[in-house]
């Protein structure tokens, strides 16, 4: 580990006894299978944001290949790990696909293999089986996931809950949805929480996070902050010391839908009563109503969720709630959170507060190559000025150009 | 005034003796010139978070028609008020033409034209006399400009401090930069200070909003709250005063690059040197290095303002930095701008919030027709899901859609 530690000091740049410490109580999260050859990844209190990118098929679109042009949006757009989401076609194909062109930590909802594993076995979801989730689980780790969501918050009694108290948004997590029904089919524990023993040995064994996922997560402003979502990351918080008991690394999942002037109490909420565990959040997203700009509503809410403490983003796309993003939703998407993430990574990490500086002196002094050079998506950057004529100012104000003006003041 | 009051504290949600008591306070301007035949907006403290979208022509680019398209772009992501820009072509025939189609407040920086009329008659815009800034203001008054630009912050002392202390991004107002040169060309003070008092008779002729300008905004994140900025400020509070012993109204502009956690900071700072006057606002862009994104660093920035009480937001483009936007970047830019007001103004209005949970149903509901014509964009949500099958679910989850996993679900 002190390799390991003392590569990830620097880039994190903070001291190596720091990152230990933040490691050895669980603030902090280094991403790596034992089984993968990739750059291990640390998530937590102190260090950088970091951002996680959704690929996956769906049962209407299930091509690897097309699976791997989304990897490729995301890593371009600067994601610092990827989710494998499938659920359509052949699954275990699609991940070995990914795990073998990812160089960033994989992370996988293994309940949704299970589930389709057993619809194709048994007819129907619901008839999944604890052997068959823990064998997916196991074969999921060998294959090499770094990460896994294990919706192991949802309970019996948020089921009887259900029945009484309706929600705006209803429950919008697949995985609690398909554990929601579970229990009622079955009129047994969630599965995952009566065999969390045996799913932390399989993450222990291989060095997997488990991130602790949010199956009642706000599917609607108005959920926010309901008993749903509360009493889960009540319960998430008495997994996190079940795990810690046993030396697996866990993250928290959390919001979703949330009113912006609720955002730092929700990261509070979950630093207090999850023990500082790193806290992974999608979004959140402040308007119910911006359809076809959710990347938009989501960086707003997760820069703001970053700068109170959140440590990891999940990306929204464009399409959220309209459908399958295609790869040019997922770039979309990934630099919308590697903005927001950004944002506040400049105040912790001060080489990159220097970049953010020379950027304005190359601005100042109309050095635009150096400009553009020096921006997070020079690329993209770099198209927006196609046939744009560029002299020594720009075609905003032309003659006009405040700097320009400046510049042939004497201001000695 | 008691008619106008009534319809604007209907369309605000707020009692009409609030919005008096504001109006009358100067913590709420009603933008309206006396010539113009609009409805009056009204903006500042209890009321909905307005935005503005900037047009106008370059030195580059000058067509009249042009210009309709993007206010028409502005127009159709809602804009709240236009501001005309131009700097390129016949600045007055701009106008007219502008004025002419916008069914909303237009507000311009008459320095501009001053500058270029100047410059067209002596051949430097420094020779611009006393005179020939009144004339401008005037004229533009009549022409039936609602609000103006006025940078009356920058002073001698503000151009001496110029020579011995340089900032990162430099000074980044066009507004500011003419009249820095001014200042050290003709060696008086900024003459919109010398002459403040005749300013305000005009706006107070028209009914006019003066909106105090920021020509030391932070054009860079390490410039952000300096002496310059600040002291600025400092200036336009003192003009605040003058200009309510007249009754005239007034706006304060502010920000451009602000570090995510000094924007409620630089709230606080202006509601409290500025008499509570409403807060007009640039950004702020939480970044310099987003070029090409600018406005989501500017929807990041501009809702944390909201959300802390700045009142009304000034939309920036994805091409700022880079050039000229056009229509299509008019329109992004005012769509980012608008989510960022929505997101505070949905916890201002109940009616507003009343939507979200009504979309929200629709969405649990899997009625796709109603969510999207809920939706704050309509047009371009349904743009998104063109070539998508739509059915009981959307192509993203497909059979596993949760939501009609849970309607399968015996809840009862």
């Amino acid at each position: 580990m002190s390799i390991i530690t003392s590569k990830l000091s620097k880039i994190e740049n903070i001291s190596q006894k720091k990152l230990s410490e933040g490691i050895n109580k669980g603030s902090i999260v280094v991403l790596k299978n034992k089984n993968r050859k990739i750059k291990p990844l640390a998530i937590g209190k102190g260090l950088s944001v970091k951002i996680n990118t959704n690929i996956g098929t769906s049962t209407d679109s299930y091509d690897p290949k097309y699976e791997l042009k989304k990897l490729n949006a995301a890593l371009e757009a600067k994601a610092d790990t990827i989710m494998d989401l499938s659920v359509g076609g052949d699954i275990r194909k699609t991940r070995k696909v990914i795990l073998a062109n990812s160089p960033i930590p994989v992370g996988t909802v293994p309940i949704y293999e299970a589930a389709i594993k057993a619809k194709k076995k048994f007819g129907d979801f619901s008839e999944m089986t604890p052997e068959l989730i823990l064998e997916t689980i196991e074969e999921q780790a060998k294959d090499g996931i770094d990460f896994f969501t294990i919706h192991a918050g949802i309970d019996k009694n948020t089921v009887k809950r259900l029945q009484s108290k309706k929600r705006y948004g209803g429950v919008v997590s697949r995985g609690g949805a398909i554990l929601v029904r579970w229990i009622i089919e079955n009129q047994k524990e969630n599965p995952l929480i009566t065999y969390f023993p045996q799913i932390l040995d399989i993450a222990k064994k291989y060095n997997i996070a488990l991130s602790l996922g949010d199956g009642m997560r706000p599917g609607a402003l108005s959920d926010s902050l309901d008993y749903f979502q509360i009493k889960e990351l009540i319960n998430l918080g008495k997994l996190v010391k079940l795990a810690k008991k046993k030396g697996v690394q866990v993250i928290i999942e959390g919001p979703g839908h949330v009113p912006i002037n609720q955002i730092e109490l929700n990261v509070k909420l979950q630093k207090e009563l999850c023990y500082d565990t790193p806290f992974y959040i999608l979004g959140p997203l402040v308007l119910d109503s911006a359809l076809g700009f959710d990347h938009i509503t989501s960086a707003i809410g997760s820069s703001i969720a970053a700068m109170h403490g959140a440590d990891f983003i999940c990306v929204v796309t464009p399409k959220e709630h309209l459908g399958q993003p295609n790869p040019q939703d997922i770039k979309q998407g990934t630099i919308a959170a590697k903005i927001a993430a950004h944002a506040v990574n400049i105040l912790k990490n001060k080489t990159l507060r220097q970049q953010e500086n020379l950027l304005s002196k190359a601005r100042r002094k109309r050095d635009w190559d150096n400009h553009i050079a020096r921006s997070l998506f020079p690329r993209e950057a770099k198209k927006l000025t196609k046939g744009l004529k560029l002299s020594d100012v720009c075609t905003m104000c032309g003659n006009y150009c405040s700097l320009k003006i400046i510049d042939s003041c004497d201001l000695s």
